[in-house]
């Protein structure tokens, strides 16, 4: 507990990470710059922690010793906690995957349970209704543990099959002749040796070169790994002298990493990885002609400790890196096992692997130390990764399968960033281009083929459903469309799955808080302007808040609400990725009339509605032709690294070719987003075809 | 057992495992090249195998279950051993370093041990005197153990420290100016590196690399591995942006392969390693001004698997090539621990090594199979080593260490050659030179800056001892010079370490041999002119025998003879090295003549009395200021190597050059080692002062 750096008269358990300040709750919901954290908006690294929780949970460490059998039904998991714990660690430490996008601060409200039986102590939380406690919900994260439990956990609670983008044939298509001339890394070469004779005596790996070389191959700086050199002399006159050599070049040297009897009669298979900060994505390639064979995608297993790359961070400081590495790798495993029991492949036949991830996905992977990435001035440990093989890094495939990493420029720009470039390709061209990539972070690139500027805004989770009382990622439940009767102020929306509501995701949430506006139900400063006397409208504590769903609607039978906080929340957000588009372009010395394109990456993209995403001031109020969805297109890039050298060698000339903007320290973008903090923003008449609508 | 491919009626165990034929004792004592084995004079794998011993061992592996305790005195070292095992195999297995010269064939008689108490089952051999057998003498590989066992082991059986060349101060004087610019492969640089700020917010590598361009380092093809990149963020920063890089240069590519904080104060240190089949020699070196601070040797430990490469291979395909490297390091980190010990150096100063032996030694050192080296066509696995790390092959030294293995050029001319040209470096200059390293097998070089040829023929073990009755290395006690008076054919001889005799060591033997013939001793023949009958002679079961030393004067209380067939032992060694001469300067179109220095490389030519080697036709009859020798060349080049880039380089150039020429096929090479069977050779003619020496 501290004094809030506002009101030093009141206690407060929450601490900036980053500035080490305490706040108030007044001053965390305040949106004056000023008085909260002036750097709040630009700060990419905003980041709230609750004290006094885990000061306890310390305290209580050193005493403990008593352990309690934990039962978590449907599935029966069965697990021993020590007193005091929490049910969250629990859970993650039987690793049941429940969703706690806070990280355990109890801000959240997503990771509630229901105790069956057993000595639990809960703090008081109001993010539960009275029929939730009623029905001995708990928040995993605030409930501790004093004897044996028997927990239930919720339908939804569970996380739910992404509707991830372009699986399958789908994306066969779409990338079909994206990459012409296939030049794996990892190249495997079969060869027909001469056996050697008292004439033709040279040692069995300068007769491998020597057959290497007549293929063509550089054999001029090539070496062998001791361990295929230890291997070599059975390996090669094992099938009589036949044998597949894999090679890897790197940095002008060509290695020689694997050397086996008999020529390799399996396709050789790649993977092409996206690791998101929410979801993996795994495409399995068939490296002769570049086919995508398999696809698939999961929840980040690391999301248990909390949404936003911040969260991973904080928590890779308390348990090690280690700890949030297995997590992902456990994703990344499981999903490589799907793709390959789909066509009936094996691991070994994987040979090259590219991954794409932002920069702190990357370092984690890697269990490269990520701390300093969240303290200023911000610094990546690395930005270009040396060629990595499979099996130092604990990646389900062939142990010598050669890995690339995309580059991270920055450590808010990351290799995901660099890999949706390489797909987008308007680095090649001239029409001056504006690349959003909106997640918990905004990432922004403008430029063309002369020049590029990146920088990143923080986005906060809201338009991935954190923070906001009922939202949730794009899953299946999640109303993702909405339009208000002008009249009755009665919504009607469409759920991904067409099922029924479970709460809102980013889509839906931009949908809402158009037709909210141009209905009336809310201001331009986002207010409501009606009471809670409107049927659809309730008091939530003391939020007024607008009823989207009935509780007779739910599965959960919970009312689905949306209150003046969640709608401050958003326009944080939209504000701050609004304001990252002026400072760019401001500093490129353009305005957006000068901009030919904008493209929209990211699962998010996909399911947005432009013109209501332009009501809201998100976007700008330009040509909708101009407007383009690239879909996922880090998966995209690294797909064309996989297959190609030369996309390779331009992932790193992207990489270092972004010049990057900080904004965390910039006075032209706090201008910027407090004037953004309007809906859709204090000027007007930057917005004409809002205007027209508010005017109607 | 099988049958004599001379006489099919008779039955023997011998076996020669090249050929795949058996041959009886008569056949292997016979000297007709075309009865016996008509290769084995020019066959670098001269090998006999006796089987009949290993069979009934392996029969008694599979119903062996019992275990016996085994105490060996004086060191009281207790070890558990199987029913049926020898003692060779426990003293093995309890690492107690005995003399074992043929790997267990019962055909050395030199792994004696005393029997105090137990119960166990001896062959009868005629290698055991009868006062020795009195005494309680058994051979520990002819042994078997069928009770615990008490056993002593003898004085003569302890392996004793090497008179080894040029060591300390000597060294240092001898090698100083060898190198001028000091180029260690792996070069430690401290850096003082800005520390970032927002507006220079490059990664953590990028800062490295940047501040390593500054010291003139070539960052482009620059790398690090991964296990430096997971602790860069944190060695950066703990010392306040002060660091230490370690980067390796290896095939135009700079690796990054440690960060440490701070400047390393403490100094560099270099290891020259000589790993001969015999003896390892270690220079501990000061890598910023080249000078030896310490320098070590010692047996190798795999000498307890025979005295040669072949019976090493044997003993590799038998237990494992693991077992072999393991001796061998065990041997090398015990000499770096006394090499640092004498100067309060610690290992992990130790960043940059070389290694130069043969290219069996190298290739079971790094745990390589070995087995189609001793195999027609004799083909090494490798011959160019890529640069390893000391921790990756388990040399005590700092694990990321880079180690320089010298290339091999052909299976019976190695890295220790390589390494002696280095330091010879006659292929530098003009003058045609013959190099001579004659160890168990003759490697020979004959050549100029123009041109390398290179052949190694079988001299057999005979010059260390092996083979020979009572031969031995020269060790303490060792009859290295001998005079005879030609009157009362009475000996006159000094010993190693001036105590009293042991045994006889190549010197000696060459000197012998001389003095024999010269004083009408034996005939040109190697045949005794005179009979048992004289004080000096006597008869050692069926052979003749000249008395060199008696009983009394000895420790063992036991007479040491030179018989007839020890001396045939001699010729056929002498033989294949001349004719190893003679076909060389043949194959260039050359004769002695033209030779401008004979340079006489090995520790066994540092007590080499030219004369007499010219007297048996070891050496040619040649102006003796030709002969030059240079010690331990291996070493020295070693030692270059580990200075310099630039004799890095050289040492493969080297070995490229080289043509290798194989004699296992070659007619010319038998009959001029035919011819050769002489003393000093058929064609007096050719040795001109021993003519005028026999005629005066």
């Amino acid at each position: 507990m501290g004094k809030c750096r506002n009101h030093p008269e009141r206690e407060t358990s929450y601490l900036c990470s980053k500035h080490n300040v305490y706040m108030c709750e007044e001053c965390l919901k305040c949106n004056d710059p000023e008085l909260y954290c002036k750097f709040r908006s630009a700060c990419p690294i905003w980041f709230m922690e609750r004290r006094k929780a885990r000061w306890e949970r310390e305290k209580h460490d050193k005493e403990r010793i008593k352990k309690y059998k934990i039962i978590f039904k449907p599935e029966n998991k069965e697990i021993e906690a020590p007193e005091g714990s929490t049910l969250l660690d629990a859970a993650r430490e039987a690793d049941i995957h429940i969703n706690a996008s806070c990280n355990g601060k109890g801000s959240c409200g997503k990771c509630k349970l229901i105790i069956d039986s057993g000595n639990i102590k809960s703090e008081p939380t109001s993010l539960l209704s009275t029929r939730e406690k009623e029905k001995n919900y708990v928040l995993a994260c605030q409930t501790e543990i004093f004897g044996d439990v028997m927990v239930r956990i919720p339908d939804e609670t569970i996380e739910r099959k992404l509707k991830v983008a372009g699986m399958g044939q789908e994306v066969t298509s779409r990338f079909k002749g994206l990459v012409k001339d296939i030049q794996p890394m990892l190249k495997e070469i079969p060869l027909e040796l001469e056996p050697p004779t008292l004439d033709d005596s040279v040692s069995d790996l300068d007769r491998l070169k020597r057959g290497l070389k007549k293929t063509g191959c550089d054999t001029a700086n090539m070496t062998a790994d001791i361990k295929v050199i230890r291997e070599l002399s059975a390996a090669m006159r094992d099938e009589n002298w036949k044998v597949t050599a894999s090679v890897i070049r790197r940095n002008g040297t060509r290695n020689i990493v694997s050397v086996t009897p008999g020529d390799g009669k399996a396709t050789s298979l790649g993977l092409a990885i996206d690791v998101g900060t929410t979801t993996i994505v795994v495409y399995l390639v068939d490296m002769s002609d570049g086919s995508i064979i398999a696809a698939t995608s999961g929840h980040n297993r690391q999301a248990a400790c909390g949404d936003d790359v911040i969260n991973r961070i904080v928590c890779a400081e308390k348990d090690g890196v280690a700890k949030l590495s297995r997590m992902a790798l456990a994703t990344i495993n499981n999903l490589i096992s799907e793709a390959l029991a789909a066509v009936s492949a094996d691991k070994n036949q994987i040979k090259n692997i590219v991954i794409s991830g932002n920069t702190t996905m990357t370092h984690l992977l890697l269990k490269i130390e990520p701390k300093y990435i969240r303290r200023e001035p911000y610094i990546p440990t690395v930005s270009e990764f040396p060629i990595l093989k499979a099996g130092n890094i604990g990646i389900k495939a062939n142990p010598i399968a050669a890995v690339f990493i995309m580059p991270d420029p920055a450590s808010y720009v990351g290799g995901d960033i660099v890999s949706g470039l390489l797909y987008a390709g308007f680095h090649r061209n001239d029409p001056t281009t504006l690349f959003i990539d909106v997640g918990t972070n905004g990432e922004i690139v403008l430029g063309n083929r002369d020049w590029l500027m990146t920088a990143s805004c923080s986005a906060g989770p809201a338009f991935e459903g954190g923070g906001i009382r009922w939202g949730m990622r794009a899953e299946e439940g999640a109303i993702d469309k909405i339009s208000i009767d002008p009249e009755t102020y009665e919504p009607t929306f469409s759920t991904v799955g067409d099922v029924a509501p479970r709460g809102i995701c980013g889509s839906g949430m931009i949908d809402l808080i158009s037709e909210m506006m141009l209905t009336g139900i809310i201001g331009r400063n986002g207010k409501f302007k009606i009471d809670s006397s409107h049927p659809r409208m309730k008091l939530d504590g003391e939020d007024l808040a607008y009823i989207l769903a009935f509780a007779e609607q739910t599965p959960m039978e919970e009312e689905i609400v949306f209150t003046e906080i969640d709608i401050h929340s958003l326009i944080l957000s939209k504000g701050a990725v609004y304001a990252g588009f002026m400072v760019l372009l401001q500093q490129a010395g353009l305005d957006f009339s000068t901009i030919d394109q904008i493209l929209i990456s990211g699962g998010f993209g996909q399911y947005l509605n432009i013109n209501k995403a332009i009501t809201i001031g998100l976007l700008p109020d330009i040509d909708r032709n101009k407007f383009k969805y690239l879909g996922n297109s880090s998966i995209g890039g690294a797909y064309m690294a996989l297959l190609s050298d030369d996309y390779r060698n331009e992932a790193h000339k992207i990489s270092n070719n972004m010049t990057y903007i900080d904004f965390s320290s910039n006075s032209q973008f706090m201008d910027e987003f407090t004037s953004a903090l309007f809906l859709p923003h204090t000027d007007l008449n930057a917005f004409p075809s809002v205007q027209v609508k508010l005017n109607s």
